[in-house]
């Protein structure tokens, strides 16, 4: 058993709101499994060899449980146009480029090193249509050391004009030579994809619940992200009175399900997805960049919705996670703006919990550092920042979502191996 | 006569909205002063040096027409905090600290250094109360390369209690000396900063108005930032009906006064902007940290009001003012949403123009890279980003606004001088 110690201001996020911190800190990891937070370290490790982090903090790392892949070279263009018109003229164009395998690994490759370099260490991720591509894309993330999980996008309904459709029988045939070729990938499994219902036709959805059900496979989509697209599925699904139900007609709704936005989710969508423990998906600078709507967080919160943070690169302009975090409570004031200051907004704590505890809980983690997990972490870098007088370790990681120095994130752990 | 000849895509911003690209062009100045932009080099221009700066954009530079130089060192702190107890816990306590000269020497020279890197090169600033720090600033400024106006700040009345008050008679006695002792620095002039009416004595406005008016001086200040605020004025002003009469009544409110926030001014108000030549500084970051509200921008520049754009460091968290842009875009799409899409959201090229020529023509400065003005320019730098195809440089602008790659501001003039 190799045993390996960190040592530095330890700060985790164990239960919404809570920030726990030791300082002066150990962490310790036996085979990259945490054993336990110390702030002095336990007589039976003194042996052992210390990684000194210094005065700087370790945090637990970031999940982001929504963005699109294909999107990443597009990141921050074409945010002033209409929806239709970015589609056509950004997305699907960037995403139809990914048929080329070779443009694919580049592009995957440098993606994967900016996640790392950006402390994201867990992912669920949509790919595009592409069967090859994706696998490469699973190779990329694993070879970086991320962990987590990927969709090849299913979308067989001619919606949208004339650009990446599928058939039915090429999507079905594709999807089931992706699952049989991904098995050996490490650290990154398949996530059935279906891009939204609008882009699916019934029987395609019928497929999907079927290997969901079968393989035991988890799924994620799109949910009640503007008003128009909800008017869509409304007039393709007169059966369901809400949009979720086009999931869950198709058994596509249920334990560990992602919804990505839920901007426009009412009171009836919400209570389905704690039924059901369906994880929604908060994205919240795509959700002002297309229009959307400001999500309702601290209803859901309050409620018992499962909420984590997605950055849905390239719906939003963000990628790194720190960004989404701030994006996350600055939403959360223009909730409080518009509620005259009736509904409280997200704190720094809050936020960060989303962007931490509650994506990693997806894959299965505990709260915070917890002792049998495999550790994912990051070194947070803010010696080159100016101050008026010494800095609690509180003030220190407020300071970092809001502002952050080059090379702010100096070292990253992810599933128990340091990896940058 | 000194000929300097600078080479690439030449991108400026003469009208709302309008981004004028000359791609390949050459922008030629004299003594630093603007003599044209052309897409071929005119003969007479063939013998002289060109600075070639390749595939780069070149731009100009940004205006901040409204920030708080001494809270620096806390930006990006204590922003889940009410607004009293951020006063008091951070901003008091910080701007006390410039009663120490040396440390006030080291922080701004530091933020002038940062100034510089993020690409502005002029800026309406408060300072302290603190005349010797004012002084030090002015200095720094002006040392960094940098235009604009500095004012040390007024603020007599006991409103918040207990920190960082003056007398009356030493707020006009300090006035008086740092008007007297700041007349050699370059590039730096003074401007008459009451804190905002609250903080301000009868006796104290009614000296800075004889002042501006015998001095010919400038007036900077804060309006109508949040309700609270607003009726408060209303306690203290009761002859007022609207904000803007308290310092009208005084002589503060005339052209070229600098009155940030305005975020719930009414048309009244806005129209006493227009009729006054009052520079309205949007500061969109801050009124959604501090949850002030969201400006009516759209309606301002609809109704002729001058409007321009200030990063307010630290009631905000932002300082680069491409970030500042960007959160400016971001507030317009939030007043979309909230108007069920009926209000325009500023575009790329709206917001780019507004914390560009909108502020550098406060200065005095004429529309985009005017013959005759002296440079103001940035050159970016975005080839580490990666791209799906070439990008135009339109969609290059863009792509700077939302996603930065570190020293993503290559190049800087600042006054006809290239100052990094």
């Amino acid at each position: 058993m190799a045993t390996e110690i960190l040592k530095g201001h330890i700060a985790d996020f164990p239960s919404l709101g809570e920030l726990r911190i030791t300082e002066n800190g150990y962490l310790v990891l036996e085979d990259g499994v945490i054993q336990g937070v110390y702030s002095r370290l336990p007589p039976c490790y003194a042996a052992c060899p210390v990684v000194d982090y210094g005065n700087r903090i370790v945090m637990q790392s970031f999940a982001d449980l929504h963005l699109h892949a294909p999107q990443y070279p597009m990141l921050g263009m074409g945010m002033d146009l209409p929806l239709l018109e970015w589609l056509q003229t950004y997305t699907f164009q960037t995403e139809a480029r990914f048929a080329d395998t070779d443009f694919a690994r580049t592009v995957y490759r440098r993606l994967a090193r900016e996640l790392i370099e950006h402390g994201t260490t867990r992912v669920c991720m949509f790919s595009s249509l592409h069967t090859d591509a994706t696998l490469i894309l699973m190779e990329e993330l694993s070879r970086a050391g991320i962990t987590g999980y990927v969709g090849k996008v299913n979308m067989d309904r001619r919606g949208v004009p004339g650009v990446l459709e599928e058939t039915t029988e090429e999507s079905i045939r594709e999807t089931l030579r992706w699952l049989e070729s991904c098995g050996g990938i490490s650290g990154i499994a398949p996530i059935l994809t279906p891009r939204f219902t609008p882009s699916c036709t019934d029987k395609l959805m019928a497929f999907l619940g079927s290997a969901a059900a079968e393989r035991n496979l988890r799924v994620q989509s799109h949910l009640s992200e503007n008003l128009q697209e909800m008017e869509l599925v409304r007039s393709l699904h007169p059966d369901c009175q809400r949009y979720y139900q086009s999931y869950e007609k198709f058994g596509l709704w249920k334990d560990h399900t992602v919804m990505a936005h839920c901007v426009h989710s009412d009171r009836a969508e919400r209570d389905a997805m704690r039924r059901a423990n369906v994880l929604a998906v908060h994205c919240a600078d795509s959700n002002v960049a297309l229009c959307s709507g400001i999500a309702p967080v601290r209803a859901m919160l309050d409620e018992g919705v499962w909420v984590a943070l997605g950055s849905d690169m390239a719906g939003s302009t963000m990628l790194h996670m720190l960004d989404v975090v701030a994006s996350t409570i600055r939403s959360s004031k223009v909730r409080r703006i518009h509620s005259q200051w009736q509904e409280p907004f997200l704190t720094v704590e809050e936020a960060l919990y989303l962007g931490t505890t509650a994506g990693h809980r997806w894959f299965g983690a505990g709260d915070g550092f917890a002792v049998g997990d495999r550790l994912h972490a990051i070194v947070l870098e803010d010696s080159e920042l100016p101050s008026v007088r010494p800095l609690s370790v509180r003030e220190r990681v407020e300071r970092c979502v809001y502002r952050r120095q080059e090379r702010c994130i100096s070292a990253v752990w992810a599933d128990g191996h340091q990896v940058l």
